[in-house]
């Protein structure tokens, strides 16, 4: 512990975030704030301080005495100020903290500290820091949007009559098909043999999706959601894609046309973005005039028009019609690829785009049978935005027990769902749901361009770090 | 889809959930009401259903003329019925629903359907139907109560100024100690060899805690937390165990004594706490009723007064002093067992007790040297309740670069946790923090025996249905 200089400690007086001191919630008498300093001014009258908790992009402004001055004091060190809140002489500040004592209560040498105080440095360097890159403002700003925006989803099912529910994340089905499996073994197994009995007596996975087993809660409750961790253990070092992100998804009973889904996408977009905006609004405008100084319109834009709608059907002829030359060319039944996805955003006027009603083989056994033809379809749903390409899929579920028995008898997976087309048995309904990928959705909101910045701790091929 | 009986379907009526109906929140004209046969009882004169949509605990009675009778119509089957609410004649029942037409949306065989009408099911009858259990009664309401619990949770935090943090699943930590670890591999390489590189160039195991995350987290925001799933292979049948089970976890900085963590404890535990009884109080009362008859006033009676505080070495004299035998003779430097556990809360009249001041050689290398002697403790807490034993742990962090140092290099740990000795080296304050784990504590406040039962798909060994 590091003396204390000026007029001593006393631990009794009330703790302020710099939040709440920048807000001028407090009234005369004297406090204590703490945090870590981001810039220090020395001048021959007056010690400028700049001190961050984290509770806010905005400093504090700390006035001292320069004779409080301490050779410790330097970015990134750790200090308790008290002293006064002042109403600031300057323009731009309401508030700053005239100091009685400053005590550094944990030093950062600032020559092997690898950020650098008053430097913006690019997202890309601070990634190498994952132990200290949330302590830059882009970082720092970035984790107190994705907080709220996760509040915010909550808030929006919760307040719509949405059960909350904790989907395993541990499970036994392995035969969706939604891309590589992370398989899970004791360490002991995975070092001995693979003759050895698993854990769970069955092999295990990683969830792709709480799809199924939200299905289930769907029979009880009607309007069910889950928000949590899902994987793939796809070997990509895409921009776009993590091994561990996030998933907003829900399911509802009751439902039979894809455009309810659709509402509730929509609704569920707006009404959490509205709310970011409106909680974080300098975090935020770090993005909009730093990161993507174009973003801010386009969400303005956005917010205040429907999203389109196109069939699958419709985006083909429209690509097929496209001047430009496609890698991938467009055609009926093939899937859509990230340059058509691109295109048909751009020619849509670059907001999201509902593409409906995607060919039946291929999409998997869960989706409804649109029952129509010659070209077949089911009653899926993508939702496609600028920059990021697919933010959400979804699906009205096949609820009709026949369809889903022979479908399932066709891919030799009807033991594996006994238990799924039990569902069917007992007092089955219509019903569909989503998902939103939300490292995506923060991707748009922000215009950030690789998906590692926005999660705390990226987690994707050739990398797991800390 | 089956017929419709009555005056026809349209589509266009209000959808109401049978909590609104029941409360009476909507004036006179036709709606509509969704759900499922929880009873049906058809007298000469007219019919009686008993519908639940999964809103309440409650059904709503359904009277309808005995021409709308259907054989479909049995426990299980879902309906659709629209009608105008009335006043409801009965003492019980505010309100009930004069049916015009009532549709069988999905029929259900009562012969195969595994939950019976009328009838209370044991919890170990119902957990044998992980994908039909949610229908019943009593896990309705629990997972009504684990959704309002955990946004309870949330709420909690967000209110006190804390920031969210999505700490990782997958992580390549594997020297905490915490227990048995869980070991991913990608499918194809489990099913290979081992000599292949692993996906994540180092192995890579799924999390135990969000700790030491936090405590990355807590160097730029102060105040943090997470709430997310926590991995033990652990291969116990214990009624108190999972493999796979949800832990609330937060950490503080500038914080210098354990009194503080144990204050934030007590806090969510009430807030949350009165939350849920106030929210849920007719699910919380089945439990209160029918599962732990005693719970009721011993919660009301927690709420009221302030939870004790002992020390370890208190806790050890109190054992050695017990007129009871133990199977473990309590000595101090050893584990509290169970049997411990039960006896200190007892004896502390079956309250919630803290226990502090763990021995140093007990505990994990980041907990707070407390330098006393002969007998060396570190600032760790832990909190006893009653039935469940330990609910929370938590302890004041090291953040002296020596201490960490010196710990780290007996432990031959050193290289392993640079990254963590960073966050000692640059603006280090003091911190602490503490993880309490949400299906005990759910098991607590319902009197729950087994932890089976309180969340929604248990993995444990030899287990992992769906």
């Amino acid at each position: 512990m590091l003396g204390v200089r000026g007029l001593g400690r006393c631990a009794a007086l009330p703790r302020l975030r710099v939040r709440e001191a920048l807000r001028g919630q407090r009234g005369p008498g004297p406090v204590r704030v703490q945090g870590w300093v981001r810039s220090v001014r020395s001048q021959k009258e007056v010690l400028f301080l700049h001190v961050n908790d984290g509770s806010s992009l905005e400093n504090l402004q700390v006035v001292a005495d320069p004779s409080l001055e301490d050779r410790d004091l330097t970015f990134g060190s750790a200090v308790e100020v008290q002293g006064t809140l002042v109403k600031s002489p300057h323009m731009m500040q309401n508030t700053e903290l005239k100091a009685e004592t400053i005590r550094v209560v944990g030093p950062c040498d600032p020559w092997s500290f690898p950020l650098k105080m008053k430097k913006r440095h690019p997202l890309e360097y601070v990634r190498q820091f994952p132990h200290l890159r949330c302590r830059s403002n882009t970082l720092g700003s970035l984790l107190r949007i994705r907080s709220e925006a996760t509040a915010a989803i909550h808030s929006f099912f919760q307040d719509n009559g949405y059960v909350h529910i904790h989907t395993p994340i541990i499970t036994s089905n392995d035969c969706e098909g939604a891309g590589e499996l992370f398989q899970i073994e004791t360490s002991n197994e995975a070092r001995e043999s693979a003759e050895k009995a698993h854990f769970f007596n069955v092999p295990a996975f990683l969830t792709v999706s709480g799809q199924l087993h939200l299905e289930v809660m769907a029979g009880a409750f009607t309007h069910v959601f889950t928000f949590g961790p899902t994987f793939r253990a796809e070997n990509s070092q895409s921009r776009r894609h993590l091994a561990e992100f996030y998933m907003v998804e829900a399911e509802l009973s009751f439902t039979e046309s894809l455009q309810d889904i659709m509402q509730v996408v929509e609704d569920l977009f707006k009404t959490a973005t509205s709310t970011v905006l409106s909680k974080c609004p300098h975090d935020v405008e770090l993005f909009h005039k730093y990161i993507a100084p174009s973003q801010k319109d386009r969400l303005e834009q956005m917010l205040k028009n429907r999203f389109m709608i196109i069939s699958y059907s419709e985006a083909v002829e429209i690509l097929k019609q496209a001047s430009q030359t496609f890698t991938f060319k467009p055609e009926w039944g093939c899937d859509l690829q990230t340059e058509h996805e691109k295109y048909l955003v751009k020619h849509c006027g670059e907001v999201p785009v509902f593409v409906i009603n995607y060919p039946y083989d291929l999409k998997p056994f869960y989706m409804r049978d649109n029952e129509d033809g010659p070209q077949h379809t089911v009653a899926a749903v993508d939702l496609l935005v600028p920059g990021v390409g697919e933010l959400c899929g979804g699906s009205l579920r096949e609820e009709r027990l026949s369809f889903l028995e022979s479908r399932l008898e066709r891919l030799g997976l009807t033991d594996a769902y006994q238990w799924y087309l039990d569902l069917r048995k007992f007092g089955s309904v219509p019903h569909g749901g989503f998902g939103m990928g939300f490292e995506r959705y923060l991707q748009y909101i922000l215009g950030v361009d690789n998906i590692k910045d926005v999660i705390p701790f990226p987690r994707f091929s050739h990398s797991c770090l800390l």
